[in-house]
């Protein structure tokens, strides 16, 4: 048993009463002197309107938005808490902005949107662009997600990542690359279980086929996701083509049997000891969901789990988004990079399982605290 | 002849380029310890999303909502220099936000948008509203602005000001107030010709007789507004039914003829050494273009002005915004005003004008940095 951990609620609301708000604005220029207003206002900032007019893109060497990131969320997919809409959202977008400013030193804006509807949130962040040097979008409901991400990639000129699907993808091959050594497993023979096809199922699934790593089947509420699954529709139908190659069906147990790797990102409950414990030798369980995991790592590991990680920063081997996002934007701001690639995510992994010199159980994953990390991530981000 | 003025455009323009954005982003809570992450972010910040989902008021408690406020453009009317998009106008959105910063402690957002269709600005605003405590906005061309500010002001529950018509109103009626003092004429029987009825003009000829202040002529730029003009339509209309009691027609020569004030907010040119000249005994001249004013300082002086004001920071009496915006948000912000009213603007004008004890000709509005000023607008805006 683990010592008793502190209330979490309990503090964090507390924490929150008292800062009301987890950010805040900072003036970079002064303005005490005729001269400080006279060229930090009008009439001296007319010239530097009049000059971004006719060149938009020094905008990057006379603005902010150049080192500006939007974190957007419309508030349907919370955490693992589901739809409490835009302003309920709001806590963990100041989270990130601070995180983002703590970590890479990037100025991140929260913006939670009170619609829901695809077409209008697209029209909305294409309309916010012009003041942002990237789009960091947050908490969206799949399969809306899917959509909203693919049109602003092709559609803007700035870089624009669903953190929720390629953050947590970056970062759970990060930690599969190190489970894999503790387990003395070859990461391209690895069975995987993905339990839930959400906007983070499928994008840890994508990478992980598109870094070469063993086999995945996934799962969503109605058992394992097969090439002519009656009803298969829409992105499911599409993941069907490139996983569960030998077309298993049946429910997690079903499928589970066997495997070297279970991956929950689906919600409380949905991992339980059984599946564990018909799983091959020394199995990684992954157990991703915010604030309550698919199963609790003690649980876990009296089911035989020889690895296990979460999304929890009060567990150890934290698989938390904050070890990618921050370097990701860092090096795509710094470099002009416009369109964050597959290639570029899987050598971010590479680069943050590699801040662990000897992985251990507990210790597959760097701390969000680990120094150079972002310079490591960021570095893999170029053109 | 004053003394050779600094090249603000040039200094501006490197100021600019060496800040490379006037604002940042700044934490306000630690993020060191692990309490410090589960606090912070995941997992208790999944507490504070609950409690507002369940008590949404108390955003103003747990969130940077209570002390925010979105600076909004859509570029169409920068400064006086025109519509020059979205992008080029970010510098002036940024100085905004250092301003509220400085002077209010006020956390203001800018948000540009690259769209100029009023519809769709007001769509846009409203999604964006949960995250913010107030919506000021900025640099929007007439007429559009009128029934985006209104459309805002009816359906949104936090405070909505454009600035270019009530800021501006706020502080010419506070001008205006001590010039009367300085030339020694009441108020209530001043003659004022406004050049220019756009959003500043309509809103401070609205605010002048509201505030009982002699009588008004508004000219746009086919001269004198009269209740009867040929093709006379839209807000215009409406001002001629409030303006212009004897119905005087002809251009601002005429109409400015025994005029007691003369108040440019339209461009540089539009008043004239002529015009001034045939004004009354002790010439009021506020001429309220940025960057360049209607007339210069010194001709107006030469033509018989007995007291100028521009818009600008670098002359003796600066007719500037940031003399109520920050004081008028803090206020709102502070006792949970939704709805700024004519009323609290001539409160509002009234503390301004009243921090100058004795007004004189080169002194008839406080500085910006005037301590207490924040303080005392604040005071006029309650419930």
């Amino acid at each position: 048993m683990p010592a008793k951990k502190p209330d979490y609620n309990k503090l964090a609301l507390a924490l929150h009463k008292k800062l009301r708000g987890k950010i805040e604005m900072k003036t970079k220029g002064k303005l005490v002197s005729k001269t400080d207003w006279s060229t930090m206002y009008t009439p001296g900032v007319a010239a530097v309107c009049t000059h971004l007019f006719k060149h938009p893109a020094q905008a990057r060497d006379y603005t902010m938005k150049r080192n500006t990131v939007a974190v957007v969320s419309d508030g349907s997919a919370v955490l693992g808490l589901g739809n409490l809409g835009a302003l309920a959202s709001l806590p963990v977008m100041e989270g990130k902005a601070a995180i983002f400013k703590e970590l890479a030193n990037i100025d991140a804006i929260p913006i939670v949107l009170d619609t829901q509807e695809p077409e209008e949130i697209i029209r909305i962040i294409k309309a916010l662009a012009p003041g942002f040097g990237g789009i960091n979008l947050e908490d969206i409901s799949a399969p809306k997600c899917f959509e909203i991400e693919n049109r602003l990639k092709a559609e803007l000129n700035i870089p624009v990542m669903h953190d929720d699907q390629h953050g947590t993808a970056i970062v759970v091959l990060a930690g599969l690359i190190n489970a894999a050594k503790v387990v003395e497993k070859k990461l391209s023979s690895l069975r995987i279980v993905v339990v839930g096809a959400g906007a983070a199922g499928q994008a840890i699934t994508l990478l992980l086929i598109k870094a070469g790593i063993g086999e995945t089947i996934m799962c969503d509420s109605r058992g394992a996701i097969y090439q002519g699954r009656p009803g298969l529709e829409g992105y499911k139908r599409k993941l069907a083509e490139v996983t569960n190659i030998n077309k298993l069906s049946g429910d997690v147990m079903q499928v589970a049997n066997g495997a070297d790797v279970i991956i929950g990102v689906s919600g409380p409950g949905s991992i339980a000891r059984a599946h564990i414990e018909q799983m091959s030798r020394h199995p990684i369980v992954f157990a991703l969901a915010n604030p309550t995991p698919e199963i609790m790592p003690e649980d876990a590991k009296r089911a035989g789990a020889a690895v296990v990680a979460t999304g929890r920063s009060d567990y150890p081997n934290q698989i938390n988004n904050a070890l990618a996002f921050p370097g990701v934007f860092r090096g795509a701001l710094d470099k002009g990079v416009t369109d964050i690639t597959d290639e570029m995510k899987i050598n971010a992994a590479i680069k943050i399982a590699s801040l662990i010199k000897k992985p251990t159980a507990e210790n597959i994953i760097p701390s969000v605290m680990t120094p150079g990390l972002v310079k490591a991530v960021a570095s893999a981000i170029k053109k």
